[in-house]
């Protein structure tokens, strides 16, 4: 069984309202370092085998068609889900 | 200017509305491979100055305090973004 992480960002130039209500509710709990806060979605995908070229290719379409709109998000990220990606170390 | 990515995930026994809705949809667009799909959130953070030890620890805990929430969620990444985490390589 394999997993794969894909991952969608707001197009920079686009406005991002729940990135600016965080950016703007940190300093009140005392988060002082972050100037800017963007708000993006992570999936992660399982597959019944490895993930091999062809599973990732598929995910990156399921990426843009699926997981994403395209005018407003890009995907920024797909990739085989390791434990430095956030994968639970199982 | 540094930029850090924290990413967070519902706990695996949690139900996962939208990611059953994703995999529901996936077979009828054309993608068969995926067996299930769980939907997370991924934070972009920006601070003025480097990445530091420091700088990571604070955006642990604003993704533990703030940007998740700790009874549903796991935050599951929380490290300096590169072009590898999905970074655009500028």
């Amino acid at each position: 069984m394999g997993r794969v992480v894909v991952e969608v960002m707001p197009k920079p130039e686009i406005l991002d309202p729940q990135g600016k209500a965080v950016v703007g509710a940190l300093p009140r709990l005392g988060f002082t370092q972050f100037t800017s806060v963007r708000q993006g979605k992570r999936f992660e995908l399982e597959v019944e085998g490895d993930v091999t070229p062809e599973v990732l290719a598929a995910a990156r379409e399921a990426g843009e068609k699926v997981l994403s709109n395209p005018v407003i998000e890009d995907v920024v990220l797909v990739a085989e889900l390791t434990a430095e990606l956030g994968g639970e170390s199982a």
